[in-house]
């Protein structure tokens, strides 16, 4: 029998995990060798679960871990916590290591067979004055979650129940708005600052402002159009408010929610190809563009957009566990693909549920598309049966050939992961014509008799129809 | 300019009144008159919302009125309630009509341009001993929900708060386990008879017997493979029990939940190609098969079966609206089809969602189909997040091609409108295994990291790679 092959992953979250676990399902220790290798100190944890954490949803951090550094390594995972990779080197099949606290001269190289890349994202962090004061908080890691509930107790235990707590959030995406419920919910006054016109850029504008209002109702304030200059601190150095071109906001504690970017310096370092995000380009079989035997997946990698045609960068949980199936298929002996994304994306702030799935006005007319759009107004269930909340759909749909393009939703419960409907959609390259005809299910608690996304459907084809005159 | 064309509406629903509304839209009173011709009392209600006004959840009936006679007639539809057609004559171009009580020498021919048969579904009442007894009741019309409520008022008044209420429900498909939950609001002890191996026949029987459990638990007795052979009548005449082979089981009321028919029986005298079910056949424009000038739609016809390839009667109110939006725009000039269904339902009963779409084992079978099928266990949301429920997936894929062919949910809250990616799916005519890379809608609040269907995908993709093998 020919000696072990010898598995290298950097990283120990979804993609890389999910990789090692799924290989290993298909070949014994005797055929492959499995090495992990993870900066922190965890492994295969919720990143999007955090928000719920410091909401007090979730109240034992553990549920946030889908498998522990014990787990793995009883599945024959030679998985090494708190080792930071310094470099890689394609062309000699190997990668320098330091396990932390060792110094410089505690690095070594590690050979492998098959590297698998999955470093993730780290968030931004722009660099302005204070921004690394105490009581600046990030919220992509199991530390960064565990040291801002620390903070918060800390600070509601150091004043009067009565006394208010303010908390500002930087950045009005997923993470800023799941942070301010997440606020909200411990009792903080909570004021979210965006430079877009709108919170959630992940929504046109028009939808956006929708957010912007159900917000409002919830007491959580949002400033748009501004630009944050700097954290101004006090007493001890730490941030007491953040400061924008026109205004200050007193802030007992700042929470930084202004999304990630690809964690890819060792891959530039190593001359492997980016793309415009600075994420990984790989072939459909996650596999390294130009590499035979290096893989990448999750936050760090760009993937085919198929709707607009480009690659993009998503950092999204799903998405990473299932590159790392593909990955671990690949690697172990299988065959497995991953044609890239629609761009679905679900999300809540309290009871307010917010989706999109395919493009916005902007990004269709940036991939050169020209479309028409219709949005409606109707409920989440039949008009007559108790619950039944509104909801707003936004459908955009090509010129011409009608084809969906994409679909944004605001609303109640059961507003939200109606957009999947239109991923399906977006996947199988259907018209909107053709969407009217859907059969989607019915009865009175579930969906009005026209769900809500066949009469966008319905109004998007007449547009299709109307612009097809001209 | 031409006289006005004539177009003949029967029946007053959901299919008639939307095909009579979407013409009007399209063409004005002056190109087109429009009469329609309904035996009772009401227009355009929702059938499926009267289980949740017998339960409590609607209190004014009103509300399951979509749009009043009023409301038809202030837009220039002749409406005529309490008006039955006794004949019609296609070879003719006319119908023969009767005002209620005016008597046999009351009827008279109205001709017609277009004719559109939209006469609905009659509830199966099967002929046995008692079955017309008063306190035996169908859930069919606005009259059969109001005659039903009366009942339960008069009973629940005539007795002790604390004496025991008892209900028989007869069948356990859609209506029946709606109707067990209505009265279960109510206060009844309810017992379900059906003469299958397992309740919701509209499941597989591994996957009904999950309602059975369900059902158990909130108190509702399911006594299956048992038929009904009469109903036992006391004091006045009124239903006191209902009889079976084995047993009888006492009730103050009693509902029939048998399902429905398609009302033909005029199309058939008349000659019209009426399908196995006894439904009218149409091409895709919903024009009876054969004939110019004659429509139909909704409850009464078959239509595509667009995985089995075959014809069927499915009788839901959300196809009704779509045939009648289909064949309003083709009277009035403009063009549309109705492709066909893939057989998508959803229902609950309390707590608990059922739904399916596409093929069972059984109708795979009959449609020449081979094919592997996988069941998974899940949850509707991420494992950790309140609220998170188990829902139980069963997919069908057919062998060699991969190809959907059913999806059956039975979870809590979340889980029944998942169905709609598989309905989507089978649209497309989507592999199983082009599933597992669908862009669902994730967060921890709408799923886990691996959505139930995407789960259900994979297990099933590997049915089909294994059964590849032989």
């Amino acid at each position: 029998m020919a000696a072990a092959q010898r598995m290298v992953v950097i990283g120990g979250n979804a993609a890389g995990m999910s990789a090692a676990s799924q290989a290993r399902r298909l070949r014994r220790a005797g055929e492959l060798e499995i090495v992990a290798l993870e900066r922190g100190g965890h492994t295969s944890y919720s990143t999007c679960g955090i928000p719920y954490w410091i909401g007090g949803d979730v109240t034992d951090p553990d549920d946030l871990i889908a498998r522990t550094p014990r787990q793995h390594r009883e599945r024959d995972i030679d998985l090494r916590l708190h080792t930071e990779v310094t470099a890689l080197d394609p062309d000699g099949g190997r990668i320098r290591l330091r396990e932390r606290g060792s110094g410089a001269t505690g690095e070594r190289w590690l050979g492998y067979d098959h590297l698998v890349i999955a470093t993730g994202a780290r968030p931004v962090r722009p660099d302005l004055p204070g921004i690394d004061a105490p009581g600046v908080h990030g919220v992509q890691s199991m530390d960064d979650g565990r040291a801002l509930l620390a903070d918060l107790e800390r600070n509601e235990a150091s004043r009067a129940a009565d006394a208010p707590r303010r908390a500002v959030v930087v950045g009005a995406g997923y993470i800023g708005v799941e942070m301010a419920e997440a606020l909200v919910r411990r009792g903080y006054r909570v004021t979210v600052l965006d430079r877009a016109e709108q919170p959630m850029t992940t929504l046109d504008p028009d939808m956006g402002r929708l957010v912007r209002e159900a917000m409002r109702r919830m007491g959580i304030e949002t400033v748009t159009g501004t630009t944050v200059t700097a954290v101004r601190t006090g007493e001890g150095g730490r941030a007491r408010a953040v400061a924008t071109e026109d205004a200050e906001y007193e802030a007992d504690l700042v929470v930084l929610g202004l999304g990630v970017r690809p964690e890819t310096g060792l891959a530039r370092e190593a001359g492997l190809p980016l793309g415009e995000s600075g994420g990984l380009l790989t072939d459909l079989a996650m596999r390294v563009r130009g590499r035979e035997d290096i893989w990448a997946g999750g936050d760090c990698v760009e993937v085919p957009d198929l709707v607009s045609g480009r690659t993009r960068h998503v950092a999204l949980g799903t998405h990473a566990n299932k590159h790392g199936q593909v990955i671990g298929t690949n690697i172990g002996g299988g065959y497995a693909t991953f044609p890239g994304v629609v761009g679905t994306a679900v999300s809540k702030v309290c009871d307010l549920e917010i989706a999109r799935t395919g493009l916005l006005e902007g990004q269709a007319r940036a991939a050169g598309l020209r479309f028409v759009t219709a949005t409606v107004e109707s409920t989440s269930r039949a008009g007559y049966y108790p619950g039944a909340a509104p909801m707003h759909v936004k459908m955009i749909a090509e010129r011409r050939t009608g084809r969906l393009l994409g679909v944004q939703i605001v609303g109640r419960e059961g507003a939200g992961k109606r957009v999947d409907v239109a991923a399906v959609a977006l996947s199988a390259g259907m018209t909107v014509e053709r969407m009217t005809a859907l059969d989607l299910g019915y009865a009175p608690p579930f969906s009005p008799v026209w769900d809500p996304v066949l009469v966008a459907a319905r109004k998007a084809a007449a547009e299709v129809r109307r612009a097809g005159a001209h």
